[in-house]
């Protein structure tokens, strides 16, 4: 290779310093050594704009945003590896010898290398010409090397005569490395892309996205997720990876005592994995994570001449009270122990989703408890007959005796550009004869698993599903709720006694983000959820698309008194029902005689008021008018057990809860209140047909009397519905206005 | 009382009702009943503006945010309590008879109510007609009642013959309440500020501040802070708290039934104390708090009639990891157990905040441990005799032989408007013979005390505080730190082994945010202290203001080429200075035996690499240009412990290390280096001046080596000073442009 260089000389002239920084006038005094004009040379000198060298910290900014410092061995060769089109920082008067005031350059042509003079001294307070003026070169190289050390610029010292005082030479190997991402969620891993470190949400939107792998795809292990080892678990396991790849440019291999090393930050060793992704599956299924919670940092391979790498990541936990979901890999590159250039990316793993009344239902689950026969085949000829979806039995083996369906699991989804939406089953820390349905019965290929539990606290019953509801999409104040708001039961802030759901729990829905919590005042209640006194039934059409029921003493009392005064107070209601499951004692009794029973009445005055109390909750953060809430006839009564005095009061409902319906579409399943018959129909039945038919909605009344009602549930409580996802996407939520 | 009412009637055509909401056409068609005209009624019926009773979430909102509904009892009265300038929501045809078409109003001439009617019916999908128009009227009370019930609206029936159907009375006690505090920071707390929920930081910034009220102003228990008890330690302890207030009016007593309520959320009660503040303090004292850890919430009586409540508040914590900062109090009003209003007012915490060398000293502190006489007494020099500063001697028994009085304590303060700024001293989780003095020392009136610590885990060396420095203020891309950033020494990020500063300390660090926080590599030091390598001189008027010093063993090995070169290679140093404090071995070594060492030089080469990695960060996130920098020649050694594998290298200083020096002002009291003499002077004094003194410092050159540098630290490391506190205001600095 034939060697053409350039020199330039510039002269410091140290007492004419004044302003803190001065950019050097390059004075070109000397401008051959072996002949070739400074004007042939692809050497540039040229001063820097301003302190554009500081890049601004912005979210944008992957590249190791500092400038590396490089120091200068006088009368000798300094070696580095440098990242094409980053700048370094060369410390020139540090290694100047004694009496220095000239500076040259003298570079390699076939290197197009820009170097910057600046001088960096600054005025202190009094003597400050005594202070030797700091000069450092930036020095920028715009292609990569194909040789190791092949851009070369030496550095001339000449004091104020111009006779040479030394030099010292600096070569580098210029190489090229990236940690890229698919940032514009198009399913192609752009080369670094501005937003790879980045997040925005909204339809103009970016930022990688991870799914979190929480279903199985191994055939054999049936209860474990794939998250759950560190193995690719088959090529299906594959499809729910994102991709990542290193790419790098420069010569065959780095110079010895360079490495690079794949890391994430101790915080986030927990929540990713990494594969390599190799072509051969089966190969792929012996290695490994490359990095995860077993192992944070791994030295990753230079692959050299444009050489890329790729990997496979999966996500292993949705975002929780300590994990807001978004994730960091970094690739450092080391010059011995210390890291001199970083590239980073970032994940934002996908969360949970919960799906509303309002989307249509897919597969609605029900339990078998030997004594519930009639009840099941009621429910098929509803679910299936009716409105043709399909019925899932649990059997005794799988439930053992459980039939809280509801409580028991929440079904939703989470998703991520260019795939298919995964379900996903929340399972409930509850733990009753239900336990382990989740992880048989629906974990599997793409149908994902998760749960939040402690050992430290025992779950209350407000930790079940029937507390955990989600409201169909919302407007209000002008902010989109398009995949809803969560709904959870809890006691009144203020209140120093009284159960709450699980901190885990509750901090997991919290986390999730794209459907904001709203707690409600459950704890009144003896099982204390939200689902026995609210419901959302479908109005496509309408304000909101939809309306909430909401359980009413008040109207169940309206409608009793009306029976009276027209001459209906001897009507029997609850005819031939038992009082309870066991004894034979009968509930019957007549429209006076409930009327008459002043402690009832006392005590819905009071259930009615925390109703009230949640229903301004709804409507303020639902943004609903009282022409969006259907009230549903209830009565309450007080089952306080005396021995237990931490929660007072404990209602149940006095007859079937009839907003504990299932809804699926515009088909309405509601237990059966066997109220006053009027004419042949219920009236409660009858007001509810005339409150909900003219919407649109279909009522059908189950009967559930002895085996939920009495047990303290309905239908709501005794299934469970697997609903499609929402065509809207959670990344492109507004949800820095959501959360304002 | 002479009682004069009006009334209106408005007809409601259901079947012309097409769009969602329709605002009702008031057609007065009988405008009177006991002879008095519509005209004349303050009664006011007008169409409601959109949907702004749905208040905007915003910061500034801390009144109760949605509108309360009431329920009407048909031919009856409803009673309720109202807040005064707030809307409730009536539910009109939830109570409506059957037939019910139109609707009657009347009112007292005595209470300036507005009543809004509008019609909240909703289009469904079919046959909407069937669907009864729901009809609510929402009701305003201009102005506080005097007595109980003295606010009444009458809603009478009508069928569509214009015939008498009933009526439903509502019987409102209206109330004015509301939680205050000193939003404007003004000393004053105003009435029902817009900013008594709210935060903005800068100089146009707003809400309520208070101190952690961490010092002791108990002459008995000089160990105990003031936030450690529940009770007001005196009259001065009061100056330490926030004020808030309670204001009401409205009539002498609230209706039975009606109670209110103080309380915080449960993740807040460790956080504050609340206590009743009365003139008579000494009656407070015996008093405890009102709310604070043991009580979360407490009833506080409604004092009537105009009256005030009055409460001291103080922080029980600087903001933590799981504590921003920001404290809510909340005042709930509650019918029965239900809350139906709630004002909340916010106050966050003032932060601790670290002092750099170039703020002005006050106290400097120093051990006696009887072997260091001749050291205190040339400090006492220094410190009083030159600088003018008291020099405070913590004696045998407060040190317990314990010198490192810089590792112990990190002295800073903290501050709220209209007050003096108070001492904070942050005892360090080390846990050595000093462990007491902060408590024993310091901790005082006015002078607070601070720690974190864990039993879970053993503090290892990078917990002492010499790993812990701030920077003086800098600037930026345009951002501003006017209080510096704090500095601390790590493992390297991507390190598997290494030590690090224990987690409770590194956040707290993080959560103050006003000095954000810098990670720095000093794990590559035995002892890994920051202070080894690093430290800051004032420079005024220079471009930052000072200057960064780094230690460097290239200038050191630069120095000793140099006197080789010029024949001094034979020159002794360290001369007469034992190689460690309890043999007898000479360190002593010629300039050229020094140089001859090829493993000292290669062991340097990697030293050098370590601090020039700092050295980029410092110029990254401080905004240094290399000539903000002063070289400080070093060399340090590697003492690698071949017993413990974990951490390597481990850096010690080869010979007193320079830069760490104690600052006071311009004075600089610097570890004597014992470097080679020529000419009488040590050259590596020499180069220290010639590059300090031009910046109009002055170095005065300490002996140390047996006391303190065979020890493992220098002069730096065995004292500790207190400075006064920036000018500048925490609450003043734009945040969220730092945090950019």
């Amino acid at each position: 290779m034939i060697k053409i260089t350039s020199i330039i000389t510039i002269t410091i002239t140290i007492s004419s310093i004044i302003c803190s920084v001065t950019f050097i006038q390059a004075e070109v005094i000397q401008a051959s050594r072996i002949g070739v004009s400074f004007q042939n040379s692809r050497v540039t000198l040229s001063p820097m704009e301003g302190t554009s060298y500081l890049s601004e910290r912005g979210p944008g900014a992957s590249r190791n945003e500092g400038v590396r410092t490089i120091n200068l061995i006088l009368n000798d060769v300094a070696s580095a590896v440098v990242i094409v089109k980053t700048e370094i920082c060369v410390r020139i008067s540090s290694v100047a010898p004694e009496g220095a005031v000239r500076y040259g350059l003298v570079s390699d042509l076939d290197g197009d290398i820009t170097v910057k003079f600046r001088e960096e001294s600054v005025s202190g307070y009094g003597s400050e010409e005594d202070v030797a003026p700091v000069v450092v070169a930036y020095v920028h190289v715009a292609t990569v090397s194909r040789q190791e050390n092949d851009k070369r610029v030496e550095f001339l010292f000449y004091n104020v005569d111009g006779e040479d005082l030394g030099k010292a030479d600096l070569h580098l190997t210029c190489v090229d490395i990236s940690l890229d991402v698919d940032a514009d969620r198009d399913g192609i891993v752009e080369k670094n892309s501005p937003h790879k470190n980045s997040w925005k949400w909204g339809r103009d939107g970016y930022g990688a996205v991870l799914l979190v792998n929480s279903d199985c795809e191994t055939a054999n292990e049936t209860e474990m997720r794939d998250t759950d080892d560190e193995l690719v678990n088959g090529p299906l396991d594959l499809l729910d990876m994102g991709r990542m790849m290193l790419r790098t440019d420069g010569p065959e291999q780095l110079p010895e005592g360079y490495s690079m090393q794949l890391y994430v930050d101790d915080k986030f060793a927990d929540y990713v994995g990494v594969f390599y992704l190799t072509a051969d599956t089966e190969a792929m299924m012996k290695n490994k994570h490359v990095i995860g919670p077993r192992q944070r940092a791994a030295e990753v391979l230079y692959p050299g001449m444009g050489g890329e790498v790729e990997f496979a990541v999966e996500g292993l936990s949705f975002p929780d009270r300590y994990f807001e979901g978004f994730l960091h890999i970094h690739l450092a590159l080391f010059k011995d122990d210390v890291p001199i250039y970083e590239d980073m990316v970032q994940f934002r793993v996908a969360p949970w989703i919960m799906t509303p009344n309002t989307l249509e239902a897919e597969i609605v689950y029900v339990c078998d408890t030997r004594d519930n026969k009639h009840f099941v085949e009621k429910l098929r000829g509803f679910v299936e007959g009716l409105s043709g979806i399909q019925l899932v039995v649990c059997g005794l083996d799988g439930n053992r005796g459980d039939r809280w369906m509801q409580d028991e699991i929440e079904l939703g989804y989470t998703e991520v550009p260019q795939r298919q939406p995964m379900a996903v089953v929340l399972d409930s820390p509850r733990e009753r004869g239900l336990c382990k349905f989740s992880q048989r019965q629906c974990l599997g290929p793409d149908f994902g698993y998760a749960t939040r539990n402690t050992s430290r606290h025992k779950a209350n019953s407000l930790d079940s599903f029937g507390n955990l509801e989600v409201s169909p999409p919302v407007k209000l104040n002008g902010k989109d709720f398009p995949l809803g708001r969560i709904l959870i039961g809890n006691a009144l802030t203020s209140s120093l006694k009284g159960r709450r759901m699980m901190r885990v729990v509750n901090r997991f829905l919290y986390a999730q983000k794209v459907q904001p919590v709203i707690e409600l005042f459950s704890d009144w209640l003896n099982v204390g959820h939200i689902d026995e006194f609210m419901t959302f039934v479908p109005v496509p059409g309408s304000r909101q698309g939809f309306r909430l029921c909401l359980a009413s003493p008040n109207k169940a009392y309206g409608i009793l008194e009306k029976l009276q005064t027209d001459g209906h107070g001897d009507v029997v209601m609850f005819e031939g029902k038992r009082a309870s499951r066991r004894s034979k004692q009968m509930k019957q009794e007549t429209v006076s005689e409930l009327l008459a029973n002043q402690t009832l009445r006392a005590e819905n005055k009071k259930f009615q008021a925390y109703i009230d109390f949640n229903r301004d909750i709804l409507k303020r953060e639902l943004g609903l008018e009282e022409g969006d809430i259907v009230d549903i006839p209830e009565i309450f009564i007080n089952e306080l057990d005396p021995k237990n005095e931490t929660i007072e009061p404990q209602a149940t409902s006095y007859f079937p809860d009839m907003v504990n319906m299932l809804v699926l579409g515009k088909n309405l399943a509601i237990p059966k209140p066997f109220g006053p018959v009027i004419d042949g129909e219920c009236a409660f039945e009858r007001y509810v047909r005339s409150a909900l038919e003219p919407l649109g909605l279909s009522c059908y009344f189950l009967d559930d009397w002895y085996t939920y009602h009495l047990q303290g549930g309905e239908v709501h409580c005794g299934t469970n519905t697997k609903r499609k996802p929402f065509s809207v996407k959670w990344w492109d939520l507004d949800l820095p206005r959501m959360c304002q």
